[in-house]
């Protein structure tokens, strides 16, 4: 298993909105292969922070099969336009299992 | 439910003992009042890299029921040399529930 992780910073006042998109968008991630799971966060102490966090199997699922996917494309429209600046996302794998 | 968020990054040639400490002092957290689980993951794309992700009841529960703890000054000296800048952690609440 690994795990996509990105802070996403989003553009002030557009934090409502993202929230409402993104409901619609995770439909795309979910039907991903490989994919297992996936929650989204609002930080506590700064305001329009979130944290993405993504289950894959593998990481050529996300980088390779999603990435370079149709859906991709939809998934970009809907939400890469909220980010600012725009997320670096890493993967980590857990040492406890 | 809140998520407690850092990335640690360990000093040049010290991951592999912050790795067998971590294993150590992992029990002091799990044996916390409002502690739901924990992981510690490694980051693939840079080394000496790390993501710790705690899940607690409410945010007290960290920051003061650990953190004004006994139990956190072993924690402390436990782990609190290995990192280099020191982390900055976040909490964070999903929206999806």
């Amino acid at each position: 298993m690994i795990l996509e992780q990105a802070v996403l910073q989003i553009k002030p006042d557009q934090s409502e909105v993202f929230e409402e998109t993104f409901k619609e968008a995770q439909k795309i991630i979910s039907s991903m292969s490989g994919y297992i799971k996936h929650d989204i966060l609002k930080c506590v102490e700064e305001d329009d922070k979130y944290l993405l966090l993504v289950e894959w199997e593998t990481i050529e699922d996300h980088e390779v099969g999603f990435r370079q996917s149709r859906e991709y494309q939809e998934w970009k429209k809907l939400l890469h336009h909220f980010y600012d600046p725009f997320p670096t996302v890493h993967h980590y794998k857990s040492i406890l299992v």
